[in-house]
C-alpha cells in the first residue's frame, strides 16, 4: 500500500490571530525497478480543492482520491491540496458561504494567481538553444523563482489572496498535471480545458468541456498552462518549433467543475475520483493494476461528450428582477425559442404581466444556472453552450 | 369569475429614497342570495408569503391560489399578501438571500409582531357581560387599534420590521384564518399549529405537523392566534368559558412551511394551492363548486401525518465544524444509532479522524437540514421530530 | 512585580476545521502576611473584551490594565479575557466587521449567557437557614455546575455562540466584579450599571451611566448578577433579608462601553485602564501601593456624571430612507426642538423637500448614533438619555 | 436665478420588482446675447457621485452645487447626477454599507464602464482628413452609440452593474468636464488626474493629487478621457498631430475623492463645492458674476499641493492578522523608519510580542487608511505616495 507525506501550509492569519492552514498530501513515485533505472518520465500532479468556499465537493473527491491511490500503482509525484482555501471556506453571511470573492475586496479568490507575460520573450531569447530537457528545468525553476520572489521579497506585503494563491502556486509550477476542483452554483459538470489538450477531455467523466485559448485571467489553470503556451509560441517566433502538450511542454491543467456548490457527498465522490484516476492512467501516472482486488484499469465511462469554445460558452443576464423557475434541463440540446425558465412577477399580478419566459433565438445547452430564485436585473441566469459540438 | 381588488401598500424606504411597496389582493365573499340573508358566518382568511427573504416558493403558491379562486365559490373575505416583506427579498449575499433577519440589527423578520400580554385581563373583566359577537368585535378592534396606535402616534419611531410586520398584522388580525407561508433551509414540508387547532391539520397536504402552545414569540401566527387564546384563558378565570376554535374565539392562525429556500417551482405550487383550498373549504371559506368544469370540492390527500410537540421538535447542533454529507431522509424514522450525517475534516486525514458520523440515541423524524454542506461548531445541523406521533 | 498566569481555551472550530482560541490571563492575590492570615474579602475580578467582534478597542484596555497591574497591590483574584469571541472578531463584510451577530442566525452574540429563573426559589428553600458564606458558596457553585452541565452534558449540542458564552460565564461566575468591555457604533463613554450599584457609577471615569434592573436579556452582565438579585428578593419573599451588594451579595456587573466601535487606541485606552483601576481600588481589589514610582492610589476623574433609568434610554428610529448629517454633540443635554440629525434626500431635491430636520418635544443628552450615514426607514439613528439626572 | 431640468432614469429593478431609480439634474448655458451669437464654445460638464455605494458625501456636494450653481454665470451645459447607485447605496451588511462592489459578483461597481480600444484606428483612418469639429462630433456620437448598442441590442443582457455604468456613461460622454465624486475609507482629500490635465489639479482645494497615464481599467474617468487619448495617439501614428487637452481634445475627466466613507457633511461640503467652482470658473464654464451679493470669482484655495505618479501610489498590506492602532497622520510626510501604525496582538501577549510597529524604508505621504482596526493577513493598511513631489 502506497503511504503519502502529510505537511500543513500556513496560509493566513485573521484579525484574532487565528493561523488558518492547509494539509498538503504527497505521494511519490514508486521506485518499480532495483537497478539504477532510466528517468521516471511519467507527468508529476498537482490536485486541489475549495479553492472558492462554497465549491466543497472537490475535498470529497481528494477524500477518495486518497483512499483510492494508496492502492494504485503510482508512476510519479502526486500532491493533493483540500481546504485549499480556509479563509473562503469559513467565511458565512447567512447560512451559505460567501466564498467566490474575498468579502473585503470583492475579489475573486480564483484571478489572482501570477503570470508575468513580460519575462517570456527575454527568456526564449536567452535559451534559445538550449535542450528540451534543460529549458523546462530552467524555465520551471523561473516560474517557481518569480513566486518566491513575491512570497518572500516585498515590502509592499500581499494582498490575502495572494498570499494563498502564490503558496498554492508554488506547489503546483512543479507539476505537470494540474487539476483545479470547482463547482458551478447549480451546476453540470464541466471541464475547462487548454485547446492544444482536448484529447485528453474524452479521459473524464465530464460530459460537456470548454475549450480556452491562451488568455491569462488570473486562475490556476491558466496561470500554471499559459507560461508555456507563451513560451512555445516564443519559441516559435525565434523559428524553434516545439509541440504544445509534448516533451518539455507536456503541461495540462484543467478546471474540473464538479456539479452544485454548497454540498459534498461520498458517494458520487467516489465516482468523480475514478474519473479522475482514468485521466490520470491514460497520462501514465497510474501503471496498470497488478493487485487481484483492484480493477485493472481505470477507464473513461461512455458518454455524449459536448465541447465549444470559451467565447461560446455564454452567460444570460436576467432583463428584470423576480422570481425565477429554472425550466431547463442541464446537459440537453434546448431548441431555439424553448423557455430556459419562467420569471414570476408578482407585483404585476392584475395590471400586468406576472409570468415571463425567457428563451434565445437558437440552439443552446444550459450548463449551470443562479443559486436562488431570486434574481435583480442583470444577475447572470443560464451559462450556456451556444455553438457546440460532439467531441 | 371571481375578481379581486389590488391594493399597493408602502412598507418601507431605503437609504436612496427608494420606496418598497407590497401588493394585496383581496376577495370579497359572494352574494349568493338576494334577499337580506343571514349574517356570512364563513370565516374571512388572510395569507401572506415571502415575509423571510429567502423563502420565495409561497408567492409561486399565492399566484396559483390567485389563479383557482377566480373559479371558487368564495364565501368570505380572503386577501393574499405575496413579496411581504421586500427589504428582505432584495438583500443578496453574494448568490443567496440573506432573508431571515435584517441585515442591519440581526433581528429576525418574524419575530417583530406584537403583542401585549398585559391588556388581556383588563379586556376580559371589563366585556366579563357582553354577548360573544361584541367580544368578538371589540376585541378584534382593540387589537387593530393598539397596531395602529404603533405605527402612527410613536415619537420614537419604528425599527424597519416592525414598520413592516405591524401593516402586515393590521390586515391579520381582520382574518379569523391566517396562514404565514414559509419554507424551511433545505426542508420537507411542515406546518406549525395551535394545539387545539389539531383537527385542521389532516386538511392540509402536510405529512408533519408541530403543535405549538400558547407562547408568543413574537411571530405572524402566535401574534394573531394567541391574544385570542389568552383572552379564552382571562374568561376561564373570571368563571365564564368559552371554547377556544368555536364561535368568536374560531381563530386559527399556521405557519405553513411548503418545502426549501432559495426556490420556485409553479407546478409544484399548484399542488400546494390545492392543499390550501382543501384547508379553506374544510372551514367553510369556499363553498361547492356547482360549474361543471371545476372540481366540486378541496379534499385533503391520503398520506401519513406524523405529528409532535413544539418542545419535543428538536434541533441537533454540529459537534464540530467540518463539511456535512448528510444522509437522513426527510419525513421517514430514522432508528436510534443510525447516522443523520458524516462530517468530513480532511484537516484530520492522514493523522486523525477524517469522517465522523452523527447519531441520535432515539427514533426521530429527520424533518430539514442546514442549506450547506460547511458548518461551524454549534452550527444547527438538522431539525427533527423526537417524540412523534400519527394524526 | 505581579505575574500573571496564561492559558488558552478552545472556544470553537469553523468549516475548515480551524480551532479558535482565547486568552485568559489571571493574577492570583499576593499573600501579604506570612502567617496564616485572615480570610482574603477582597471581591474577585473578571474583566472580557471583544464579545462583539467589531468592539475591539476593550483588548487595548485589557493590554493596558496587563501592563499596570504588574506593578500594583493586588488584594484578590483578577481574570482578564481579551479577544473573547473570535468568531465575531474574524468576521468581515466588506471592509467592516460584522461583529454584533452571528451571521448564520443573527442572534446577537451578547444575548446568550444562561439564566434559569426556576432554580432560584427552591434554592432559597433549600438553603433558608445557612450560613451567608455557605450561600455564597453553594449558590456559586450551583451556577458553575448549571454551566458545566449544559456544556458537557448535551445530545443536541450548543449553538456556536453559546458555546463561546457559557465557556466565558463559567469564568465570570467564580469573580464577585464582572467588567464586559464594549463599545457602540458612534459613541461617548457610559456605563451599564445595576441600579443596587448607583455607588460604584462614579468610581469610572465614564460620564454617562444607565441603571438597568433585575431583568434578565441574555447578557454577560445581566446572567452574572440577576441570579444573585432574584435569590436576595427570594429570600426576602420568605423572611430573610440580605442586602443586594454587601456581604455574600457583593456581586457587581457591568456593561462598560468605551467609544465608539471600529478603532483602537493605545493612548487612549492607557486613561481607560486608570479609570477601571480607579474602581477596582475602591473595591478593595487594588491596595495602596507603596512603591515610591507607582501612583498611591488610582482615583476617579472629576467629572459631572448623567445618569438614566434604563426604561428612559431611548432608540430614536429614522421616519425615512436617507443620508444622515449627524448634528447633535454626545454628552451634551439637548434641547427640545433643536434638532439631531438633518436628512439629506436628493431625490426630492426640485420637487419636494430635500432636507429634513430630526428633533424631538423633551430635552435628551444624544449618547451614540449610528455608524453610517446611510440609513434605512427605521434604522436606529440615535440614543438618548430622555429623562436624565446627575449624579 | 438657473433653474434646471430634473429627470428620473430607471437603472435597475429588484427581485421584489422593486424599480431604483437616479434623479438627473440639468442646467442649460444662458443665452447671453440675443442676437445669433458666435458659437458657445464653453465645455459641457457632468458630475456624479455615490457610484459606490457607502461613498455618500459628494451627494451633499451635488446639493451644494445645485444650490450655488442657481447664482452662477453658467456658460454651457452642467449635468449633476447624484445617488448614482442605488443598489449599492441600498445594501447593508450590518450598520455599515457593502458598496464598493456587487454584492453577488464581487465586481467593483467603478470597474464596468465600456471603452473599446479596437475602434481607436479605425476610427482615425477614416476620418484622417476631418475637420477638428468633425472629428469631435463625431467620435463623441460614436462613443455614445457603443453604448447604446450595448444597451439596446444585446440578446445576452447586461450585468446588474453594466446597465447603471452604461446609462451614466452615456450622459458622460455628452461632456468634456467629468467629475466622478468618491472618498475613500478614512481618508485625506485627493484627486485622480490625467496627466496630461496636470494644470488643472491646482484648481481644486485638494492637497493631493495622483497623475494617471491612459490605461483603460474599467472606471469612469478612464472611460471619459482614454478614448480621446487613444485617439489623439492614433491620429499621432497616422501623422496628425492634435494637443491632448486642447481643441477637439479639451476633455477632462477626475475622480475626485472628497475624505471619507460613510459620513456626508453639509457645511464641509460647501466647501467643497466652492472647490469645483473654481476649477468650472478656470474652464469658462462659470463667467463672472455682475451680481452685488455673489462673489465675483470662485478662486482656488491656497495651500501646499503634493502629487505622485499612479505607479508610485502605493499600497501597503498588512504582514499579519491584529487590530491596528493607526498612527500616521494624513498628508503630512513621514520620515522613513517612522512607524505608520501599531499592530496589537493579544493573543501573543505573555509569551510573544503583542505589539508590531509597522514602518517603510522610505519617505512616504499617507493618504488614507482602511476603515477598521481588525485586519487579517493581506488587508490593505495604507495607501501613501511614495515618491512625491509639490505641484
Amino acid at each position: 500500500m502506497n503511504t503519502f507525506e502529510k505537511h500543513v501550509m500556513h496560509v493566513g492569519e485573521m484579525a484574532s490571530g487565528a493561523k488558518l492552514t492547509v494539509p498538503v498530501y504527497s505521494f511519490e513515485a514508486q521506485q518499480t525497478c532495483s537497478h539504477p533505472c532510466t528517468e521516471n518520465t511519467a507527468p508529476n500532479v498537482y490536485i486541489q480543492a475549495n479553492m472558492h468556499g462554497a465549491e466543497v465537493h472537490g475535498n470529497a473527491v481528494i477524500f477518495q482520491l486518497l483512499e483510492l491511490l494508496k492502492n494504485c500503482n503510482i508512476q510519479s509525484n502526486i500532491t493533493l491540496v483540500p481546504n485549499a482555501n480556509p479563509v473562503a471556506c469559513n467565511h458565512k453571511n447567512g447560512e451559505y458561504t460567501l466564498g467566490r470573492f474575498d468579502p473585503i475586496t470583492g475579489v475573486n479568490w480564483n484571478r489572482m494567481y501570477h503570470f508575468d507575460e513580460a519575462v517570456i520573450a527575454p527568456f526564449a531569447q536567452q535559451n534559445i538553444d538550449a535542450r528540451e530537457e534543460e529549458i523546462k528545468a530552467s524555465f520551471e525553476q523561473s516560474l517557481i523563482d518569480q513566486i518566491e520572489q513575491k512570497l518572500d521579497h516585498n515590502i509592499w506585503g500581499l494582498t490575502t489572496g495572494q498570499r494563498i494563491a502564490y503558496q498554492l502556486q508554488r506547489m503546483a509550477h512543479q507539476a505537470d498535471l494540474v487539476l483545479d476542483l470547482h463547482t458551478g452554483p447549480i451546476s453540470s459538470k464541466h471541464l475547462y480545458c487548454p485547446e492544444y489538450a482536448k484529447a485528453s477531455a474524452s479521459y473524464f467523466d465530464i460530459p460537456h468541456t470548454i475549450f480556452i485559448p491562451n488568455d491569462f485571467d488570473g486562475a490556476m489553470d491558466e496561470a500554471t498552462f499559459c507560461p508555456w503556451w507563451s513560451l512555445q509560441q516564443a519559441y516559435k517566433k525565434l523559428g524553434r518549433n516545439f509541440v504544445m502538450g509534448k516533451g518539455a511542454f507536456a503541461k495540462e491543467s484543467f478546471t474540473v467543475e464538479l456539479g452544485s456548490q454548497e454540498q459534498i457527498d461520498l458517494a458520487v465522490a467516489h465516482q468523480d475520483a475514478l474519473g479522475i484516476l482514468s485521466y490520470l492512467q491514460y497520462k501514465g501516472v497510474i501503471g496498470n493494476n497488478e493487485q487481484a482486488d483492484q480493477p485493472q484499469k481505470y477507464l473513461p465511462q461512455e458518454m455524449t461528450r459536448y465541447a465549444c469554445y470559451l467565447k461560446d460558452y455564454k452567460a444570460l443576464y436576467s432583463p428584470m428582477g423576480g422570481m425565477i423557475d429554472y425550466l431547463a434541463e442541464f446537459g440537453k440540446p434546448l431548441p431555439a425559442g424553448k423557455p430556459l425558465a419562467r420569471i414570476l412577477r408578482m407585483d404585476n399580478y392584475g395590471d400586468g404581466d406576472p409570468l415571463h419566459n425567457i428563451c434565445l433565438d437558437r440552439e443552446v445547452i444550459p450548463i449551470l444556472h443562479f443559486a436562488s430564485a431570486s434574481v435583480n436585473q442583470g444577475t447572470e441566469l443560464y451559462k450556456v453552450f451556444s455553438d457546440f459540438f460532439e467531441i
